[in-house]
């Protein structure tokens, strides 16, 4: 018979399966069990379908009274586009309901446990806590902190070097640290670039995976709006493209040569990146993936707007002052000025490693 | 009772215990068994004292008539400062000889074995073949590429950068990093440095170690012998220093300052690298540690001249295309002019992360 915590697995395996495909909502994951069996199981899959509980619920049909329910997150108590998953429970007359972690959603926080336990159902929380807080981290961080969760990724040379003096870079690393950088881009809602990426790598920023996999909003930093004589891959209808610029920029006549690409202006005379977040929390962009270049990640790393960073570090030593170096911009004065981090993890991609750093929070 | 492995493994342990302290010598372990009883046990201390079997051999007396002898490397055959051991172990009548690897210099390489064999000694070789060679690395590679083993070591922040535009480095990585430092100058018979560290960071060069350790030579790359106004640590008598110039310095004004450092002139007009390791080749110094900075590494990578690199990466983003790169002179203009690595391991040094490459071998 298993535990509690290897049915709650069991959930979070189901709601980690669909982490990149419900935004704006997070990931979850139900299963229902009664004397050690099995009843029900249900994931959410998309935004404005049916809830994990919902899925499993239907599925154990009336042998869900006196079960208990396993759910990563706190079950919900508001209408929103589908009738409170804790009503659900409590009409289906579950014995006893154990939730992984609870809600940030101030609509949320709490009442879904309330609902339950005023109908008598017994309420555990804080099951595998941790694993259930970072399946969803995007969704909790743009809940708390009120503004997108920010990825800053890289791929260098071991001397942390992106490209030679002539913009000379493919490929740094290797298709297995490559197809890695996909399977991020499906689980970020937005990729972000500046337009020297762009003039300089022409990508296409879409999420190419053997087995597919979902396109973020492909999002351009360009001041003038000067890329738009290029002909650039990332101007192609394979995914949504969203062009921030400023107030002088020419808008309607890029608008006249690609209607289909949003452009969003700032009323600013330079793109500030904490406006750019601002805008994209009331786009409800919960996510974002830095692809850089040197500059962007100068400018994220200078205001301190980043949550995690992704370093995809390749066997290789490049050489050269002049080569492009990962981040760009002015060096501090002083050493003690560098950005402190605390390394999460270390992991080997075929030949190369990916670093994943996070900003180290001071004493 | 323990394994023939097992055996070795112990004779392995002691020379291993000795890595740093018997150049130009290698660390050798040997010990003596018989009836699964441990009967001797040697390890070669210092160049010029007695060799490994010697000892075990001593301590073991009249009882190693009919036992096993596990030693790390081939026994010697060959009258240098001590009598050959092999004709020891035949004197002592042992049963057999296990060897972990054959020596790689010429004047002994299969001569051991075949004393042994010659006199009625079984004799097995290759047990623990790996670690055997990776203990004596720098003694191998020396007698076999006829160079000095070249670890190029560099601490750097995960952008790459050792120093800000104003030179400042102090400290990038945590005092367990540089513990490890320590102990790899310990490890090698010298550490080279160029001018410039010398002025930028005016650095001891020794080894501090909690419990001690071996100073290695300290040499200096000085074109112009640039330095003697400077009133450097590194001219300090804690250690020998060496500084290579070329015929156009004013040797005789740099030794009437530093009358204990010795200055190697190299007849052309700027250092070569090659010719370097070259001239320590005839110093039979066996293995030398680059410390930097960004132009000497430059020039090692330039060569191809290095077999290992020691890279400590620090949790810290410092930003700036005109901070310190940690390799210096020009970019290639094509990425596939990069060096070619392969990582060996990844270690975790408190904060810090040790990467550890060696060229890659062309297909």
């Amino acid at each position: 018979m298993k535990s509690n915590e290897e049915w709650m697995e069991l959930a979070l395996h189901l709601a980690e399966s669909t982490i990149g495909q419900t935004s704006p909502n997070p990931s979850v994951g139900a299963v229902i069990v009664k004397n050690g069996e099995l009843l029900g199981v249900g994931t959410h899959l998309k935004a404005g379908e049916a809830h994990a509980e919902v899925h499993a619920i239907t599925q154990a049909g009336e042998k869900a009274e006196g079960a208990d329910v396993y759910v990563t997150l706190e079950p919900c108590a508001h209408y929103g586009k589908t009738p409170p998953c804790a009503e659900l429970l409590v009409q289906s007359k579950v014995k006893k309901v154990y939730i992984a972690c609870l809600d940030p959603n101030p609509k949320v926080a709490g009442k879904g446990v309330a609902i339950l336990e005023e109908a008598g159902i017994e309420v555990e929380t804080g099951i595998c806590e941790q694993q259930a807080l970072r399946i969803n981290r995007h969704f909790f961080h743009f809940h708390q902190k009120k503004r997108p969760f920010v990825t800053l990724k890289a791929a260098t040379t071991l001397d942390g070097k992106t490209a030679t003096v002539t913009g000379n870079s493919k490929w740094i690393t290797s298709e297995q640290a490559r197809e890695d950088v996909h399977k991020q881009r499906h689980q970020h809602d937005a990729i972000l670039v500046g337009k020297n990426t762009v003039k300089q790598d022409n990508p296409n920023l879409t999420t190419r995976l053997p087995k597919g996999g979902k396109n973020p909003i492909r999002l351009i930093l360009d001041t003038h709006l000067s890329l738009k004589d290029g002909n650039y891959h990332i101007f192609n209808q394979d995914a949504p493209t969203w062009v921030v610029c400023t107030e002088q920029a020419d808008r309607r006549a890029f608008q006249k040569q690609y209607p289909h690409v949003r452009v969003l202006s700032i009323p600013l005379e330079t793109i500030d990146i904490e406006e750019v977040l601002v805008m994209l929390k009331e786009e409800k962009i919960q996510s974002i993936y830095v692809e850089g270049g040197a500059s962007i990640h100068q400018s994220f790393l200078q205001k301190e707007l980043f949550d995690t960073c992704h370093w995809y570090v390749a066997p290789k030593l490049l050489g050269g002052k002049n080569a492009q170096s990962v981040i760009g911009g002015q060096s501090p004065e002083w050493m003690s000025d560098a950005q402190n981090l605390t390394f999460e993890s270390v992991e080997q991609l075929g030949p190369d490693i990916k670093i994943v750093a996070i900003p180290k929070e001071e004493a």
